[in-house]
Protein backbone atom coordinates (compact mmCIF):
# COMPACT_ATOMS: atom_id res chain seq x y z
CA UNK A 1 0.00 0.00 0.00
CA UNK A 2 1.44 3.21 -0.97
CA UNK A 3 1.81 6.01 1.33
CA UNK A 4 -0.47 9.15 1.53
CA UNK A 5 0.40 12.33 1.65
CA UNK A 6 -1.53 15.68 1.90
CA UNK A 7 -0.65 18.64 0.45
CA UNK A 8 -2.36 22.13 0.30
CA UNK A 9 -1.51 25.64 -0.70
CA UNK A 10 -1.32 27.64 -4.01
CA UNK A 11 2.55 26.99 -4.45
CA UNK A 12 3.31 23.45 -3.25
CA UNK A 13 -0.16 22.29 -5.14
CA UNK A 14 0.97 23.60 -8.17
CA UNK A 15 4.54 22.55 -7.54
CA UNK A 16 3.28 18.91 -7.56
CA UNK A 17 1.32 19.48 -10.82
CA UNK A 18 3.73 20.80 -12.44
CA UNK A 19 6.57 17.76 -11.23
CA UNK A 20 4.31 14.68 -10.65
CA UNK A 21 0.82 15.07 -11.54
CA UNK A 22 0.70 11.45 -12.00
CA UNK A 23 0.69 11.46 -8.07
CA UNK A 24 -2.27 13.45 -7.21
CA UNK A 25 -5.16 11.18 -6.29
CA UNK A 26 -8.09 13.77 -5.01
CA UNK A 27 -8.59 17.38 -4.98
CA UNK A 28 -10.44 19.41 -2.75
CA UNK A 29 -10.90 22.80 -3.36
CA UNK A 30 -13.01 25.97 -1.78
CA UNK A 31 -16.23 26.27 -3.83
CA UNK A 32 -16.62 30.25 -2.59
CA UNK A 33 -12.93 31.33 -4.01
CA UNK A 34 -12.55 32.40 -7.23
CA UNK A 35 -8.92 33.76 -7.25
CA UNK A 36 -6.92 33.94 -11.13
CA UNK A 37 -4.33 31.44 -9.07
CA UNK A 38 -7.02 29.17 -8.24
CA UNK A 39 -8.26 28.82 -12.12
CA UNK A 40 -4.67 28.19 -13.04
CA UNK A 41 -4.75 25.27 -11.00
CA UNK A 42 -7.96 24.28 -12.05
CA UNK A 43 -7.00 24.22 -15.44
CA UNK A 44 -3.85 22.28 -15.11
CA UNK A 45 -5.62 19.53 -13.16
CA UNK A 46 -8.03 19.48 -16.44
CA UNK A 47 -4.87 18.64 -18.41
CA UNK A 48 -4.19 16.45 -16.27
CA UNK A 49 -7.55 14.68 -16.01
CA UNK A 50 -8.26 14.85 -12.75
CA UNK A 51 -11.80 15.71 -10.98
CA UNK A 52 -12.18 18.25 -8.17
CA UNK A 53 -14.12 18.04 -5.68
CA UNK A 54 -15.63 21.36 -4.55
CA UNK A 55 -16.21 21.92 -0.73
CA UNK A 56 -16.82 24.61 1.42
CA UNK A 57 -14.22 26.14 3.56
CA UNK A 58 -14.88 24.71 7.22
CA UNK A 59 -14.30 21.46 4.98
CA UNK A 60 -10.79 22.10 3.86
CA UNK A 61 -9.93 23.70 7.23
CA UNK A 62 -10.29 20.08 8.83
CA UNK A 63 -8.65 18.53 5.70
CA UNK A 64 -5.28 21.00 6.53
CA UNK A 65 -5.89 20.41 10.30
CA UNK A 66 -6.38 24.47 9.97
CA UNK A 67 -3.04 24.90 7.54
CA UNK A 68 -2.89 27.68 5.25
CA UNK A 69 -4.71 25.86 2.22
CA UNK A 70 -5.55 29.28 0.06
CA UNK A 71 -8.40 27.34 -0.62
CA UNK A 72 -6.50 24.02 -2.28
CA UNK A 73 -6.04 20.51 -0.94
CA UNK A 74 -4.63 17.65 -2.68
CA UNK A 75 -3.82 14.09 -1.40
CA UNK A 76 -1.18 12.37 -3.21
CA UNK A 77 0.84 8.97 -3.34
CA UNK A 78 4.34 9.36 -1.63
CA UNK A 79 7.52 8.83 -4.25
CA UNK A 80 8.46 5.29 -4.06
CA UNK A 81 11.48 4.10 -2.88
CA UNK A 82 13.93 1.95 -5.39
CA UNK A 83 15.25 -1.82 -4.51
CA UNK A 84 18.89 -2.95 -4.57
CA UNK A 85 18.20 -3.98 -7.83
CA UNK A 86 17.75 -1.35 -9.78
CA UNK A 87 20.55 0.60 -7.33
CA UNK A 88 22.37 -2.12 -9.79
CA UNK A 89 20.95 -1.30 -13.09
CA UNK A 90 21.77 2.36 -12.52
CA UNK A 91 25.56 1.95 -11.29
CA UNK A 92 26.38 -0.32 -14.49
CA UNK A 93 24.45 1.58 -16.92
CA UNK A 94 26.16 4.90 -15.59
CA UNK A 95 28.68 6.08 -18.31
CA UNK A 96 30.35 8.47 -16.23
CA UNK A 97 31.96 9.06 -12.47
CA UNK A 98 29.18 7.38 -10.03
CA UNK A 99 28.65 9.48 -7.23
CA UNK A 100 25.90 8.30 -4.22
CA UNK A 101 25.15 9.21 -0.84
CA UNK A 102 24.66 6.62 1.71
CA UNK A 103 22.59 7.17 4.94
CA UNK A 104 23.74 4.43 7.69
CA UNK A 105 20.72 4.73 10.52
CA UNK A 106 19.40 8.06 9.63
CA UNK A 107 16.49 7.65 11.98
CA UNK A 108 15.08 11.56 11.84
CA UNK A 109 12.86 12.51 9.11
CA UNK A 110 13.69 16.44 9.33
CA UNK A 111 17.37 14.90 8.74
CA UNK A 112 17.08 12.77 5.99
CA UNK A 113 14.56 15.04 4.37
CA UNK A 114 17.50 17.63 4.68
CA UNK A 115 20.17 15.42 2.99
CA UNK A 116 18.03 14.58 0.23
CA UNK A 117 17.71 17.96 -0.28
CA UNK A 118 21.43 18.44 -0.18
CA UNK A 119 22.24 15.16 -2.15
CA UNK A 120 20.19 16.49 -5.23
CA UNK A 121 21.78 19.99 -5.07
CA UNK A 122 25.26 18.62 -5.24
CA UNK A 123 24.54 16.48 -7.92
CA UNK A 124 24.51 13.02 -6.55
CA UNK A 125 22.77 10.37 -8.72
CA UNK A 126 21.21 8.61 -5.58
CA UNK A 127 20.98 7.82 -2.05
CA UNK A 128 21.60 4.46 -0.46
CA UNK A 129 19.69 3.58 2.90
CA UNK A 130 19.35 0.14 4.78
CA UNK A 131 16.11 -1.43 5.53
CA UNK A 132 16.30 -1.36 8.95
CA UNK A 133 16.71 0.90 12.09
CA UNK A 134 16.52 3.91 9.17
CA UNK A 135 13.69 6.50 8.16
CA UNK A 136 11.02 5.37 5.59
CA UNK A 137 10.54 8.25 2.52
CA UNK A 138 7.61 9.61 4.74
CA UNK A 139 5.17 13.30 4.65
CA UNK A 140 7.92 15.00 6.76
CA UNK A 141 11.31 13.81 4.99
CA UNK A 142 9.13 14.57 1.41
CA UNK A 143 8.32 18.34 3.17
CA UNK A 144 11.94 18.38 4.41
CA UNK A 145 13.37 17.90 1.19
CA UNK A 146 11.66 20.49 -0.90
CA UNK A 147 10.92 18.61 -3.91
CA UNK A 148 14.48 16.04 -3.70
CA UNK A 149 12.52 12.98 -3.13
CA UNK A 150 10.27 13.16 -5.92
CA UNK A 151 13.64 13.22 -8.03
CA UNK A 152 16.32 11.77 -6.76
CA UNK A 153 16.18 7.69 -6.44
CA UNK A 154 16.70 6.43 -2.72
CA UNK A 155 17.62 2.95 -2.53
CA UNK A 156 16.35 1.05 0.22
CA UNK A 157 18.39 -2.22 0.45
CA UNK A 158 18.40 -5.27 2.90
CA UNK A 159 22.45 -5.73 3.71
CA UNK A 160 24.12 -2.72 3.17
CA UNK A 161 27.55 -4.26 3.72
CA UNK A 162 26.74 -6.64 1.14
CA UNK A 163 25.97 -3.34 -0.98
CA UNK A 164 28.88 -1.46 0.16
CA UNK A 165 30.97 -4.63 -1.22
CA UNK A 166 29.18 -4.79 -4.67
CA UNK A 167 30.25 -0.96 -4.90
CA UNK A 168 33.08 -1.21 -4.10
CA UNK A 169 33.73 -4.25 -7.09
CA UNK A 170 32.15 -1.77 -9.39
CA UNK A 171 35.20 0.71 -8.86
CA UNK A 172 33.37 2.88 -6.27
CA UNK A 173 35.73 4.46 -3.64
CA UNK A 174 33.87 4.57 -0.62
CA UNK A 175 34.70 7.19 1.89
CA UNK A 176 33.24 7.21 4.87
CA UNK A 177 32.29 9.89 7.59
CA UNK A 178 33.95 9.27 11.22
CA UNK A 179 34.83 12.37 13.56
CA UNK A 180 37.71 9.92 14.85
CA UNK A 181 39.15 9.86 11.14
CA UNK A 182 42.83 11.52 11.06
CA UNK A 183 42.23 12.52 7.73
CA UNK A 184 40.96 15.87 7.29
CA UNK A 185 38.33 15.73 4.23
CA UNK A 186 40.40 18.39 2.31
CA UNK A 187 43.52 16.15 2.53
CA UNK A 188 41.19 13.46 1.30
CA UNK A 189 41.35 12.20 -2.53
CA UNK A 190 37.46 12.22 -3.40
CA UNK A 191 37.47 12.56 -7.40
CA UNK A 192 36.13 9.54 -9.86
CA UNK A 193 33.52 7.21 -8.93
CA UNK A 194 32.86 7.95 -5.15
CA UNK A 195 30.17 7.40 -2.47
CA UNK A 196 30.38 8.98 0.64
CA UNK A 197 28.76 7.07 4.08
CA UNK A 198 27.65 9.35 6.63
CA UNK A 199 26.77 7.73 10.14
CA UNK A 200 23.43 8.85 12.49
CA UNK A 201 24.33 11.80 14.35
CA UNK A 202 25.24 11.16 17.34
CA UNK A 203 26.14 7.34 16.93
CA UNK A 204 28.11 7.72 14.06
CA UNK A 205 28.72 5.39 11.48
CA UNK A 206 28.78 1.30 12.32
CA UNK A 207 31.67 -0.78 12.96
CA UNK A 208 30.92 -3.01 9.73
CA UNK A 209 29.93 0.08 7.77
CA UNK A 210 33.22 1.51 8.55
CA UNK A 211 35.12 -1.90 8.01
CA UNK A 212 33.49 -1.34 3.97
CA UNK A 213 35.03 1.90 3.78
CA UNK A 214 38.60 2.55 1.22
CA UNK A 215 39.13 5.53 3.33
CA UNK A 216 37.76 7.86 7.11
CA UNK A 217 37.82 11.17 6.82
CA UNK A 218 36.78 13.98 9.30
CA UNK A 219 35.44 17.48 9.20
CA UNK A 220 38.15 19.83 10.85
CA UNK A 221 35.79 21.42 13.63
CA UNK A 222 36.33 23.62 16.77
CA UNK A 223 37.21 21.68 19.70
CA UNK A 224 34.18 23.79 21.50
CA UNK A 225 31.47 21.33 18.98
CA UNK A 226 31.06 17.95 19.23
CA UNK A 227 29.49 17.17 16.39
CA UNK A 228 27.83 19.30 13.12
CA UNK A 229 24.38 18.49 12.08
CA UNK A 230 24.06 15.64 9.16
CA UNK A 231 22.47 18.02 7.10
CA UNK A 232 25.58 20.08 7.45
CA UNK A 233 28.02 17.75 7.40
CA UNK A 234 26.55 15.86 4.30
CA UNK A 235 26.70 18.93 2.86
CA UNK A 236 30.39 20.42 3.67
CA UNK A 237 31.05 16.87 2.25
CA UNK A 238 29.55 16.24 -0.69
CA UNK A 239 30.89 20.18 -1.78
CA UNK A 240 33.98 18.91 -1.34
CA UNK A 241 33.44 16.28 -3.97
CA UNK A 242 31.89 18.69 -6.29
CA UNK A 243 35.06 21.07 -5.94
CA UNK A 244 37.79 18.30 -6.64
CA UNK A 245 36.32 17.04 -9.25
CA UNK A 246 35.22 20.43 -10.60
CA UNK A 247 39.24 21.43 -9.82
CA UNK A 248 41.26 18.13 -11.20
CA UNK B 1 14.71 41.30 31.04
CA UNK B 2 16.71 38.17 30.70
CA UNK B 3 14.55 35.15 28.82
CA UNK B 4 14.38 32.20 30.70
CA UNK B 5 14.36 28.92 29.39
CA UNK B 6 13.65 25.39 31.09
CA UNK B 7 16.29 22.63 30.89
CA UNK B 8 16.15 18.90 31.54
CA UNK B 9 17.57 15.74 31.44
CA UNK B 10 20.85 14.67 32.64
CA UNK B 11 23.02 15.21 30.11
CA UNK B 12 21.65 18.51 29.28
CA UNK B 13 21.95 19.70 32.67
CA UNK B 14 25.66 18.56 33.15
CA UNK B 15 26.01 20.47 29.90
CA UNK B 16 24.62 24.01 31.89
CA UNK B 17 27.31 23.23 34.82
CA UNK B 18 30.06 22.80 33.31
CA UNK B 19 29.95 25.41 30.30
CA UNK B 20 27.65 28.12 31.88
CA UNK B 21 26.55 27.56 35.64
CA UNK B 22 26.35 31.43 36.49
CA UNK B 23 23.21 31.51 34.34
CA UNK B 24 21.31 28.69 36.31
CA UNK B 25 18.39 30.26 38.23
CA UNK B 26 16.66 27.50 40.15
CA UNK B 27 16.77 23.56 40.17
CA UNK B 28 14.13 20.98 40.82
CA UNK B 29 14.97 17.21 41.76
CA UNK B 30 12.87 13.84 42.36
CA UNK B 31 12.97 13.54 45.66
CA UNK B 32 12.64 9.82 45.23
CA UNK B 33 15.29 8.88 42.70
CA UNK B 34 19.14 8.17 43.78
CA UNK B 35 21.05 7.90 40.97
CA UNK B 36 24.98 7.44 40.99
CA UNK B 37 24.41 10.57 37.93
CA UNK B 38 22.04 12.92 39.48
CA UNK B 39 24.07 13.13 42.65
CA UNK B 40 27.24 14.28 40.46
CA UNK B 41 24.89 16.66 39.39
CA UNK B 42 24.06 17.92 42.95
CA UNK B 43 27.67 17.69 43.90
CA UNK B 44 28.37 19.90 41.57
CA UNK B 45 25.68 22.66 41.81
CA UNK B 46 26.74 22.25 45.52
CA UNK B 47 30.32 23.50 44.45
CA UNK B 48 28.38 26.82 42.85
CA UNK B 49 26.10 27.40 45.47
CA UNK B 50 22.57 26.73 44.04
CA UNK B 51 20.04 25.51 46.46
CA UNK B 52 18.46 22.33 44.86
CA UNK B 53 14.46 22.14 45.65
CA UNK B 54 13.18 18.55 46.04
CA UNK B 55 10.02 17.63 44.15
CA UNK B 56 8.03 14.62 43.52
CA UNK B 57 7.72 13.26 39.92
CA UNK B 58 4.33 14.78 39.05
CA UNK B 59 6.13 18.56 39.61
CA UNK B 60 8.95 17.48 36.90
CA UNK B 61 6.46 15.87 34.43
CA UNK B 62 4.32 18.95 34.58
CA UNK B 63 7.28 21.65 34.60
CA UNK B 64 8.54 19.50 31.71
CA UNK B 65 5.35 19.11 29.69
CA UNK B 66 5.46 15.55 30.17
CA UNK B 67 9.47 15.84 28.77
CA UNK B 68 12.23 12.58 29.59
CA UNK B 69 13.48 15.06 32.59
CA UNK B 70 15.42 12.16 34.36
CA UNK B 71 14.93 13.26 37.80
CA UNK B 72 16.22 16.88 36.95
CA UNK B 73 15.53 20.60 35.62
CA UNK B 74 16.59 23.73 36.09
CA UNK B 75 15.75 27.25 34.96
CA UNK B 76 18.51 29.35 32.99
CA UNK B 77 18.81 32.88 31.97
CA UNK B 78 19.48 32.67 27.98
CA UNK B 79 22.77 33.78 26.52
CA UNK B 80 23.29 37.61 26.33
CA UNK B 81 23.60 39.14 22.72
CA UNK B 82 26.47 41.82 22.32
CA UNK B 83 26.10 44.91 20.84
CA UNK B 84 27.42 46.64 17.97
CA UNK B 85 30.27 48.45 20.32
CA UNK B 86 31.55 45.34 21.96
CA UNK B 87 31.91 43.86 18.13
CA UNK B 88 34.08 46.69 17.45
CA UNK B 89 36.15 45.71 20.62
CA UNK B 90 36.37 42.17 19.38
CA UNK B 91 37.61 43.09 15.68
CA UNK B 92 39.75 46.11 17.02
CA UNK B 93 41.68 43.67 19.61
CA UNK B 94 42.19 40.68 17.40
CA UNK B 95 45.65 39.97 16.21
CA UNK B 96 45.35 37.28 13.48
CA UNK B 97 42.72 37.39 10.57
CA UNK B 98 38.98 38.22 11.75
CA UNK B 99 36.12 35.26 10.25
CA UNK B 100 32.51 36.66 10.97
CA UNK B 101 29.32 35.07 9.81
CA UNK B 102 26.32 37.88 8.89
CA UNK B 103 22.96 36.37 8.64
CA UNK B 104 20.56 39.38 7.25
CA UNK B 105 17.17 38.85 8.12
CA UNK B 106 16.99 34.79 9.47
CA UNK B 107 13.59 34.88 11.46
CA UNK B 108 13.30 31.02 11.69
CA UNK B 109 15.15 29.57 15.17
CA UNK B 110 15.89 26.73 14.05
CA UNK B 111 17.93 27.61 10.81
CA UNK B 112 19.67 30.34 13.89
CA UNK B 113 20.36 27.49 15.70
CA UNK B 114 21.76 25.27 13.68
CA UNK B 115 24.24 28.28 11.81
CA UNK B 116 25.50 29.10 15.68
CA UNK B 117 26.22 25.19 15.90
CA UNK B 118 27.67 25.20 12.39
CA UNK B 119 29.59 28.58 12.81
CA UNK B 120 31.40 27.62 16.23
CA UNK B 121 32.39 24.40 14.36
CA UNK B 122 33.46 26.35 11.65
CA UNK B 123 36.21 28.46 13.59
CA UNK B 124 33.52 31.67 12.74
CA UNK B 125 34.92 33.98 15.71
CA UNK B 126 30.99 35.73 15.96
CA UNK B 127 27.72 36.15 14.09
CA UNK B 128 26.39 39.78 13.62
CA UNK B 129 22.52 40.06 12.63
CA UNK B 130 19.88 42.95 12.69
CA UNK B 131 18.05 43.83 14.98
CA UNK B 132 14.60 44.23 13.07
CA UNK B 133 13.30 41.02 11.19
CA UNK B 134 16.03 38.40 12.41
CA UNK B 135 15.24 35.76 15.20
CA UNK B 136 16.27 36.60 18.73
CA UNK B 137 18.50 34.29 20.67
CA UNK B 138 15.57 32.06 21.98
CA UNK B 139 14.81 28.72 24.06
CA UNK B 140 14.47 27.43 20.50
CA UNK B 141 17.63 28.65 19.10
CA UNK B 142 19.58 27.58 22.10
CA UNK B 143 18.79 24.03 21.75
CA UNK B 144 19.15 23.49 18.57
CA UNK B 145 22.77 25.30 18.83
CA UNK B 146 23.24 22.48 20.98
CA UNK B 147 25.56 24.32 22.83
CA UNK B 148 26.84 27.13 20.40
CA UNK B 149 25.17 30.18 21.17
CA UNK B 150 26.24 29.97 25.02
CA UNK B 151 29.64 30.38 23.63
CA UNK B 152 29.76 31.73 20.62
CA UNK B 153 28.69 35.63 20.51
CA UNK B 154 26.16 36.87 18.48
CA UNK B 155 26.17 40.92 17.74
CA UNK B 156 23.04 42.66 17.71
CA UNK B 157 23.20 45.31 15.69
CA UNK B 158 20.69 48.26 14.45
CA UNK B 159 22.40 49.22 11.20
CA UNK B 160 24.01 46.56 9.27
CA UNK B 161 24.86 48.56 6.16
CA UNK B 162 26.42 50.88 8.54
CA UNK B 163 28.63 47.85 10.21
CA UNK B 164 29.38 46.19 7.22
CA UNK B 165 30.99 49.28 5.99
CA UNK B 166 32.61 50.08 9.07
CA UNK B 167 34.38 46.45 9.02
CA UNK B 168 35.24 46.87 5.03
CA UNK B 169 36.81 50.35 6.87
CA UNK B 170 38.96 47.86 9.20
CA UNK B 171 40.31 45.56 6.35
CA UNK B 172 37.81 42.88 6.43
CA UNK B 173 36.84 41.50 3.45
CA UNK B 174 32.78 40.79 2.92
CA UNK B 175 31.31 37.79 0.75
CA UNK B 176 28.04 37.91 -0.08
CA UNK B 177 26.21 34.60 -1.09
CA UNK B 178 23.87 35.23 -3.88
CA UNK B 179 22.24 32.35 -5.92
CA UNK B 180 22.47 35.18 -8.97
CA UNK B 181 26.30 35.53 -8.67
CA UNK B 182 28.17 34.27 -11.61
CA UNK B 183 31.37 33.47 -9.87
CA UNK B 184 31.47 29.90 -7.99
CA UNK B 185 32.57 29.63 -3.90
CA UNK B 186 35.18 27.51 -5.46
CA UNK B 187 36.91 30.25 -7.91
CA UNK B 188 36.89 33.34 -4.87
CA UNK B 189 38.87 34.10 -3.08
CA UNK B 190 37.91 33.53 0.62
CA UNK B 191 41.83 33.77 2.13
CA UNK B 192 42.62 36.66 5.00
CA UNK B 193 40.25 38.77 6.96
CA UNK B 194 36.43 38.04 5.83
CA UNK B 195 33.04 37.92 7.05
CA UNK B 196 30.60 35.79 4.97
CA UNK B 197 26.88 37.48 4.23
CA UNK B 198 23.82 34.89 4.30
CA UNK B 199 20.53 35.70 3.38
CA UNK B 200 17.09 34.68 4.99
CA UNK B 201 16.43 31.11 2.93
CA UNK B 202 13.72 31.75 -0.27
CA UNK B 203 14.55 35.68 -0.02
CA UNK B 204 18.16 36.33 -0.01
CA UNK B 205 20.17 38.81 0.48
CA UNK B 206 18.24 42.40 0.55
CA UNK B 207 20.27 44.94 -2.07
CA UNK B 208 21.45 47.63 0.34
CA UNK B 209 23.46 44.51 1.71
CA UNK B 210 24.47 43.18 -1.58
CA UNK B 211 25.84 46.65 -2.20
CA UNK B 212 28.25 46.37 0.54
CA UNK B 213 29.83 43.62 -0.76
CA UNK B 214 32.90 42.93 -2.21
CA UNK B 215 32.05 40.07 -4.08
CA UNK B 216 28.99 38.13 -4.51
CA UNK B 217 29.19 33.96 -4.67
CA UNK B 218 27.44 31.39 -5.51
CA UNK B 219 27.37 27.84 -4.56
CA UNK B 220 26.76 25.44 -7.87
CA UNK B 221 23.60 23.45 -7.79
CA UNK B 222 21.57 21.30 -10.08
CA UNK B 223 19.24 22.85 -11.71
CA UNK B 224 16.33 20.83 -10.34
CA UNK B 225 16.80 22.16 -6.74
CA UNK B 226 16.00 26.37 -6.08
CA UNK B 227 17.92 26.74 -2.84
CA UNK B 228 20.14 24.86 0.54
CA UNK B 229 18.67 25.12 3.23
CA UNK B 230 20.47 28.65 5.09
CA UNK B 231 22.42 26.09 7.28
CA UNK B 232 23.47 23.64 4.94
CA UNK B 233 24.84 26.86 2.34
CA UNK B 234 26.37 29.10 5.31
CA UNK B 235 27.96 25.04 6.01
CA UNK B 236 29.38 24.40 2.67
CA UNK B 237 30.51 28.35 2.62
CA UNK B 238 32.17 28.68 5.80
CA UNK B 239 34.22 25.67 5.41
CA UNK B 240 35.89 26.63 1.76
CA UNK B 241 36.62 29.55 3.72
CA UNK B 242 38.60 26.96 6.42
CA UNK B 243 40.22 25.20 3.32
CA UNK B 244 41.60 27.71 1.46
CA UNK B 245 42.79 29.35 4.86
CA UNK B 246 44.31 25.75 5.31
CA UNK B 247 45.85 25.62 1.91
CA UNK B 248 47.21 28.83 1.46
Amino acid sequence: MAEIQTIYGIHAVQAVLKSNPERIINVWMDQQRKDAKLQVIQEGLADVGVRIEYVDKKTLEKLSHNGNHQGVLVSVRLPQEHSEEALKQAVKSNDGNAFYLVLDQVTDPHNLGACLRTALAAGVQGVIVPKDNACRLNATVCKVASGAAEVLPVYRVTNLVRVLKWLKGEGVWLTGAAGEASNDIFDAELTGSVAIVMGAEGKGLRKLTQQQCDQLVKIPMSEQVESLNVSVATGVILYEVVRQNKQS
